[in-house]
């Protein structure tokens, strides 16, 4: 049977060293300020709100919220960002996506000071990503993903990695951050041709489609890593990963579940994130 | 034997289409410019210079040449680069580096338009071969090897490739547009577990480490499709590109060869994006 990736426990120990973060940053009269910027009344946007509201009291994190209409103009939600830009009180920003389809979001999501992107949807946070240095900060779904590896001491160097998914906001940055971290790294996807067969000579997984249990038995092997990133909604309403959690857990070393995995990791690393930009500012 | 893709041809086809575009954009009355921004006297520089100022005569592009001393200041520097984004009659700028050491290059660097950063040298260039979109250019050299692979007509779709070294210049970018064009991706290098095995497997191996004749026989397989980018100077003052080219020409399918491979398509690319800079800004 597979070890249990736990979220909670990661986040447990994140949480704590944020917690200490903060304390530090408010002995200096700094206090990390994260706002969340929404236009409209998105339930998945209110339900990630209320989870990341709660993780920053937990933390210390000071949270405001700045809610705009749905019908917002172009102009005015610029003006929002710039206004947040310039506020030296406020650290972070989490705008939800996507926005309106009246509104150019290649455009708007750019105005974003990166020092402040700490979700990383700046162009300029991308590049950092890309590089390998800091400018702005990884998406926090990617970091999630390191955060785990690290947490439960999996060696990357010189092993092989393989990410199932090419998207901008979790394969390809967590592609760029296994590399850093030395993996050998392969994007596997759709097109790929046996794509089981390339997952299976992985050691380390990170499986980001968006299909449910799409990486069935065929895809797994003895002493694999699996780190499942999605949250795919089935029929009877319950959640599932992009893994067949019950096939991996008879044949993999270790596997993170869903929910309870790399969801709740996330949200403490957009809190690790705002902490962060509040000690740039500030060193 | 190995299919010997030879840059001189894929260079005479890509200047014919580059030379078409320009009288096309002449004939509109604009003139696609170069400007060689260049610190100092290096050789290196100066022989790369020499080269493309032949390539751009050659397909009609206009070369006008800034040279400032070595120990020019950084505020200089920096408000001629803002000239020549400001100056419509020049398309594309390529700054020699490194830059000496009292300037900062990576600010240097982002100070350039992306649309005149016809090398790809911004982060904001980066950002876009991260992400797949036209936000400035993909470095010339990364961009070369997919020309290559285009015009011998090298199906990448489902096939395996394999980028030996993960350079912001080469290596990375290249991965980027292979995954582009739907290849499954590995990205390999120094600290890669038995590398010659990876490399093995590769239908597409692109070479980019820096080392002569590192990847050698025991690298190589039947009907791979090699891509050298290596220009190393041997001892006895001969080039070699990072493939043991006598070894790999007894194997694989197809192999470019050191020199007159990467290099010389190199040159051409970088008049394509200037061409490119040109109608973009005028479409």
């Amino acid at each position: 049977m597979a070890m249990i990736y736990k979220g909670s426990e990661v986040t447990e120990a994140l949480n704590e060293r944020i917690a200490n973060d903060v304390e530090e940053l408010q002995s200096r009269g700094i206090s990390p300020t994260l706002t969340i910027l929404r236009v409209g009344e998105r339930g998945d946007d209110i339900s990630y709100e209320k989870g990341a509201t709660k993780r920053a009291e937990k933390v210390g994190v000071a949270v405001r919220n700045v809610i705009l209409p749905l019908d917002v103009s172009e102009d005015a939600l610029i003006n929002e960002i710039l206004k947040l830009n310039a506020d030296d009180s406020v650290h972070g920003v989490l705008m939800f996506r996507p926005l309106p389809e009246h509104i150019d979001e290649d455009k708007v999501r750019n105005m974003l000071a990166p020092a402040k992107d700490i979700d990383g949807i700046t162009d300029l946070s991308l590049a950092g990503v890309f590089a390998g240095i800091e400018t702005g900060f990884a998406p926090c779904t990617a970091a999630a993903c390191m955060e785990i590896l690290d947490y439960f001491d999996v060696e990357c160097k010189g092993k092989q990695a393989v990410v199932v998914g090419r998207s901008l906001v979790v394969g390809k940055p967590a592609a760029m951050m296994l590399l850093d971290r030395n993996a050998t790294v392969t994007v596997a996807h759709s097109r790929t041709a046996d794509l089981p067969g390339v997952v299976r000579q992985a050691d380390i997984v990170i499986a980001c489609v968006g299909r449910a249990k799409m990486v069935d038995a065929s895809y797994l092997s003895e002493g694999q890593i699996v780190v499942d990133v999605g949250i795919n909604v089935l029929e009877d309403g319950s959640l599932s990963g992009d893994v067949d959690y019950a096939a991996a857990e008879a044949i993999v070393q270790a596997i993170t579940p869903v929910p309870g995995g790399v969801g709740t990791v996330t949200t403490s690393v957009l809190m690790k994130h705002v902490v962060e930009a509040a000690k740039r500012i500030n060193a």
